[in-house]
């Protein structure tokens, strides 16, 4: 019963096996090779439009090289002060950008509020040299809290940016989690809402390593730079094909929907359970597979003492997190422990 | 017959298996994972010494780690002129130090010889605030042209630049393929020498994608800013225990070593081969996988008819890298063509 | 009747003397004439301690040069939501740190408050890999609305951060005008409170372009790497007995406070007129040389008919600022003409 | 008899009168003053074309700010093996364009030969990831060795790399040197010869202390990054008329080049006269103000003895600057000490 986080979880058995197809023969390396390209196929057929595509070990690697191409060095980065690029990433933004600053917005349940995000752009002159000008909106999608953003959401935030010029990016380390929930196409959700830049992962969802930075048209012109920014980060894997594999089985049949599905349906089940306990207060929204659940420290023990693992957030809150591979049985006897 | 590069051979299957074992469970996220832990065991047996580990997707990712607590900003580090650290690495390391400086030594097949160490070191003065100092020198093992440092080679170097004070950082991509040509002990060719950091490299050498930054015990107490520069580079992978394991099987039962020395081995017959062939000259001693041989064109030709696949170098010649499982029966068809 | 800044003001006549006089025959360059050795005689005893100075041409450059030695790359710096380095240097924090990141916190009057810092320190975890950790508590002082912190409340907040372990910066581009105003030594308000590191500002004072970097014998073993960092980022100035000269004079026979308390009292005169009158607002305590004042428009457009320059201000209110130079008649004519 | 730099030299007493003119009233910060306008309007004058214009308080902060904006952080500089840039800045330039890359070429006199250049461009790939693409080619005039490249030099290394893409920056800290002794105009000498961004040096022929970043038509649109850069880097100086009036006096009536002038005639004597002297070698042709001879330890004895201050430089030679302010009888003083 370990809900400390959706990255303890193993991967699914289908990506091994594609792992284990991939190693087949000699392939050419860095990500010329013919996996690679065949999920830029499946990914443009998902999303319904071109897009340039590339691979990365880490959330926080395609964040960082995301927001590098496209915030310069000397502008500001406009995100939640709970947003994992602000809090968690122990400056990778700053270090990729070489000096972007990141701005803390406020907003209920880890979402960028409309009125913040209209105090910073008041605050925050354009074309005044001493201040670094907002050049990208960065919204996290699930957020920080799980909640998710709608599409209408998304495009009312970045419409409010467009014209500083900034550019958007969504940090998608669960997006398929929010994708399920809303019912929205990926296309809705992104690129027709204003995005720019997907960050879109599939390591929390069921594989072993592996996110893609996604440019969509309005931004692939800067597809060089982010293939030369990947290469001196050290995240052109020698023998890529090994992540590419992991995202082919992922997308395969819907896969990685699937799987989505069930991490957000566990997670339902169990806020479900928490609601009907006195002693227990979910806190936001349960948009994914995330629940933040104010906890009596009775119930606390009682869950540990039965074996449930959860980690103590920083607001005093529980965190649980489901993962593809939660069973019901799970939270059945977690919530038999309450 | 592909001898485009180490980077393009498929892993080896007992890796493909040790990813599936390690798939079994939850399992404690970014390196906290028990494989991890066992790796570290393992590696100190094999060097005989105390050491701190961690992992990284990429050589270019591990160098420029290494680098980036061996040297500061303001810093200078001396390489080989055709340094993979210098020439094929994008800047990696300027970016990773905060703008270090590189400076480029020459020396015969690509070793930094005695003679442009002591000039370097008379021309760089130390305490002159304007000009960066050397604090690092770099020797990679195998060397750009395929060729080995002895562990009296490596010593003679990291003395002479002991005293400035600077630190030695060996890049051992294809450390492996040098110690069984060598045949000493990984002590030896290390730490007893005078290398401070290594970076050790499983992915060209059967793995899928695995190299370690290895701190030894002079430099340990750096390793608390080493992760915190992997974090902040997006190199600390969320289930590190994938990488992990490849290292697990590999360094299990001399399997590293023997991968390299069959690698070794091809690689050995087809420069024999090449040297009994008029039109072929072998540049380099062929001390490890990798063969730079000047062809006739028409030879070249009459290979690459048979079906042999090599890159041209820029200084004109022809490079040929065997890998783990480069057959016997490949070297004899690739010979048979000329 | 020029409001518009302090930076907007001349030099004191008795630094262009200084400059004149310093620039009779050679002297040695980059910071080792003998002037400099004189400057910083003199700031030892002004401070009553050991210290080790430089000098830089803008309070930008000061203040990112001392974080830079104050706090690694992957460290946090606390400061003021409205802080100078956080709102106004584009990003040179983060630059000069290699992508440090700064967390801005609340406070009346654009000091920190204790809630705020508290808060911070208990949100901020230390020890923790993915988080920056707090390495740096940035005070200013002058802060950005013109308020002071005493010699307690410098004391109260460096003491809060000590244990993290953090350093304290101050930013004093306008110390001066807090010192006279507080009454206490430079000392008090410094080192003895648990200031590390001073900018010490002379430009807005009535210098051409001097500030000084200080570093308190708790950090003078990072001089070293001030010096190399100060020459990197092109601040080491060929002819720098041209800025020490003009220190030299400044600190001579207390000129340096004469002409802040001049400020100071054209400033309490302008801001007593202000609180006479109906349809003005004094924001902030007039600690020093700057007043913000809410104004009717009505009143805003007779002062600026008369010729009183200010700025708008981004909270609405009118900035006012005064020099060295502000005459009396000056500030009478401003407030004549409501 | 200081021959050490020309950095020790004191300024030309009308610089002193400009600033001491320039501090009459009040006036706008951050270069918006009108002396600084008025030096833009001199220099499109003098360079007789369009040009963008910024002040810095050093050559390696101008040098420096130019790169960064020519260069992206994953470019490379071609320079000459003994630039300024690449000995003299304690990796300014690294650290300005966030890691770009310095490439070292050789060739006689501190000049790059052709030949290095065309070996450079063929080793270094375009369009290949793993390497650094050559953004700039970086020439010094005067050179490091004291020696100029003629206009019809400066056109064909610059029309060599054009087409990679590269541009051309040109180091002229001691810009006026050469070009007296050319004899060519500085339209010639820089953007009709291929040279797109030009630091144009004033503090070591005369001025207290004041650099220019000149923009050439060809990449006058980068103006508003070099300011933001400019500003992050603390180079924008808030009372920036000083800077300004410095130029505006220096360039007026020619006095830049009657300064060079003399400097160079007094080189020039004193080369004569060591090439009379048995024991004195001249290393390289004097075309400015600097002399590299090869002087018997009896005549550096003597001369040392007489008074004459010189440097050691690293090749064994001594280094003679002369400069504005260098007498015939100080030359004659010397020369008769041997």
């Amino acid at each position: 019963m370990n809900f400390l986080s959706d990255t303890t979880a193993p991967a699914h058995p289908d990506l091994i096996e594609a792992i284990a197809a991939a190693n087949r023969d000699f392939a050419p390396s860095y990500g010329a090779d013919p996996v690679s390209a065949r999920v830029e196929a499946q990914l443009k057929a998902i999303f319904e439009t071109d897009l340039k595509v590339l691979f990365a070990v880490s959330g926080t690697a395609s964040n960082a090289l995301a927001l590098s191409v496209l915030c310069p060095s000397h502008g500001a980065i406009l995100c939640h002060d709970e947003a994992h690029i602000h809090r968690d990433e122990r400056g990778a933004p700053e270090f990729f950008t070489g000096g972007g600053k990141l701005i803390p917005l406020p907003g209920d349940h880890a979402k960028i509020g409309m009125d913040g995000l209209e105090r910073a752009l008041a605050e925050i002159p354009e074309g005044f040299v001493h201040t670094s000008p907002v050049r990208v909106l960065s919204l996290s999608n699930l957020s920080e809290s799980g909640t998710a953003y709608t599409p209408s959401e998304v495009r009312e935030r970045a419409g409010r940016v467009k014209d500083r010029p900034a550019l958007v990016h969504m940090d998608g380390a669960r997006f398929a989690n929010a994708l399920v929930t809303l019912g929205c196409s990926p296309a809705e959700l992104t690129w027709k809402a204003g995005v720019n830049a997907l960050c879109f992962g599939a390591t929390k969802n069921g594989a072993l390593g592996a996110e893609a930075v996604i440019l969509f048209p309005s931004v692939m012109d800067r597809f060089e730079e982010l293939q030369a920014r990947q290469k001196r980060a050290g995240h052109m894997a020698p023998k890529m094909r090994f992540m590419a594999a992991q995202f082919e089985a992922w997308l395969r049949d819907d896969l990685w929907l699937d799987l989505a599905r069930t991490a957000n349906a566990r997670a339902k089940t169990l806020a479900d359970g928490f609601r009907c306990v006195d002693g227990a207060e979910v806190l936001h929204p349960v948009d994914g597979n995330e629940i933040f659940v104010r906890l009596d420290e009775a119930i606390a023990a009682k869950m540990r003492d039965a074996g449930a693992q959860f980690y103590q957030w920083p607001d005093g809150s529980a965190r649980f997190v489901t993962s593809w591979c939660t069973t019901k049985a799970e939270i059945v006897a977690t919530l038999a422990a309450i």
